[in-house]
């Protein structure tokens, strides 16, 4: 009871890391998302800061920095434990012995097996007070994307489409243009912002010739992957061109490689052990990335959820009725045969985008 | 504006108009739905009543009776006009201008062409103040049935259906059982309560076999209606025994007639000038109804949008994902071409039943 009411008086100001935390939201990556203030020993607020940009100074240090001496004695709250190894930058935990801090509050644990516990117990054992798990919840939630990466080796995927209140992703003539509104669109365009990575298959560069970018509203675009097995790529695709962001085209051992030559040089070309999502995501780990966003068909996008590389949905839902037998429909087969083995979603939120219905939804298995 | 002040004044009290007139939804037909409130010559609360069934006193008349000999000099709120004719009870305006009721105030015109402005008139030239058109958009969107029904010939028809979140009403197999959870199949009886008939075709008589009732939570079940063109219907079907509800089998001159020869002889059959969704409306309009419930497959709901006899639809989708290439989603083709051809809806409201997320739409040219 002592240590909850202990926890308790900390969450006013544990919101107000993870506010700080969330400003660099899809910019931070392989890095996860971190705020951290500073009280001096009478409370009093004398510093703050957020983790920016992968090789820039981590919160705990900047926050420290603006506190100077007034940190001694005082309280630093941060939504991640501290790391306690040398990264690109110097381990967190100096920095906190040496401002002469003497309690730190955490709301989660790094999942990082290089830090997982051992930078609490390094403050501990210094004589600093350490209270963990306030806003635990909402600070996994912050970092789920950075989190499942560590556990998993693959990033957290999320999976939108655009359906009509008929279940329908476009029309039987493959005309989609547009479904949502326009305020949907340009929800896409933020959401994108928040991913590492935006994946298509090649149907859909040949279909949509697609940008793929965040129109400039993130400093850093999303890197933009093709996963192809037939590598049938049109030589003119928006994507070619890695002026605006990055392009990785991926193929499997199948495929017919000399196809590649015919596209300009721009794109990097991977080959991976095997044609799948699996596999692309855990290349896309290893580049960094802790958020990917399928905007990809209905057989691809099957595929990615029954290799478990969608853990979260968003669906835009236009008030429209298209009809249309043969027209197509977000998913393919999962080979059903009873409702009951029907994929299970949990409602993280909704909201409206002008006239659509945005639905975003967590697949049962993950949270 | 002294007009409008002179409304605003009577708004709270029309409120409880029409929250009395609500109490019997779906039990009025063809009746519409009527509340009414009696206030004194001091503005007391001195009576009120509505209208419960068909051939039962009409909202007026048990109002007044209530308020006996307060009425002199008062105030008689009601939301629809008074009716000034004898149907199966005898003239409202009589009853009013008996009691001695000084002020009519109204919602929204009679459209039944017996009245439509007549009832106004008569009162107005006995001598009675009467203000019209306070809260008329709620008391059109209350009686919006009873409305079109007057202005068509043809009942509201509310179209509904289970969905799960990739735009599937069954399984390949034909599996539907059960997309939607247990709280949306309790809210389909209440709308059944709602209704004065429930459509399906053939097919889901075949299927299916439904009951289509509302579980006794009317007083007055809907009538259950087959559509069928093949007549191709199962001998032992639940809709056969008319105890529970009764059962209408419509079908048009191309049909087999001697198919239903091997049936039991509870359900009422007749043949249709043309078997389409209009014609069968034209019929149930002509028997009463006033709003009936689509609870068809895809074939037969596409038609009805397209004979305009679908007005409103209620979306229960359900966070499953079910996929399935070849399975039934909820509409047919309208051969659009073009996204901009899209039937558009506009939302009326959306709610939850449990885990699933109902959205009520109107068709966007009604309302």
């Amino acid at each position: 009871m002592k240590t909850d009411l202990k926890k308790h008086n900390w969450v006013p100001w544990m919101r107000r890391v993870l506010h700080l935390a969330s400003l660099a939201y899809g910019q931070t990556s392989p890095n996860p998302l971190v705020g951290a203030v500073i009280l001096d020993s009478q409370k009093r607020l004398v510093g703050e800061g957020y983790h920016s940009f992968a090789g820039q100074p981590h919160a705990e240090v900047e926050a420290l920095s603006q506190a100077g001496s007034s940190a001694k004695g005082g309280t630093l709250l941060v939504n991640l434990e501290p790391c306690c190894h040398q990264g690109r930058t110097p381990p967190c935990t100096d920095a906190i012995l040496k401002s002469g801090i003497s309690r730190v509050v955490i709301a989660v644990n790094d999942p990082d097996p290089r830090v997982s516990g051992k930078g609490v117990d390094l403050l501990r054992q210094a004589g600093v007070e350490v209270v963990c798990g306030v806003l635990e919840k909402e600070a996994v939630y912050l970092n789920r994307a950075f989190i499942f990466r560590n556990q998993t080796g693959r990033p957290w995927g999320i999976l939108k489409w655009a359906m009509s209140f008929d279940g329908r992703i476009a029309l039987p003539n493959g005309s989609s243009k547009w479904i949502s509104g326009l305020e949907s669109r340009e929800n896409v365009h933020s959401l994108r912002a928040r991913c590492d990575a935006v994946i298509v298959g090649g149907r859909t560069v040949r279909i949509d010739n697609p940008l793929l970018t965040s129109r400039g509203l993130s400093k850093k675009e999303p890197l933009r992957v093709v996963l192809s097995s037939s590598l049938d790529l049109p030589i003119d695709s928006q994507l070619w061109d890695t002026k605006p962001a990055k392009t990785l085209i991926c193929y499997g051992p199948e495929s017919d490689a000399s196809l590649l030559d015919s596209l300009p040089n721009g794109p990097e070309k991977v080959l991976l052990e095997k044609n799948s999502p699996f596999k692309l995501l855990e290349l896309l780990a290893q580049k960094g990335c802790n958020q990917v966003l399928w905007e990809c068909g209905s057989n691809l996008a099957t595929t990615a959820i029954q290799q478990d590389c969608v853990q979260e949905i968003l669906l835009f839902l236009s008030p429209k009725l298209l009809g249309g037998i043969s027209a197509m429909t977000p998913l393919a087969d999962f080979g059903f045969e009873s409702i009951e083995e029907a994929i299970t979603l949990k409602e993280l939120s909704s909201f409206r985008k002008g006239e659509d219905i945005v639905l975003n939804m967590l697949l049962d298995n993950h949270l």
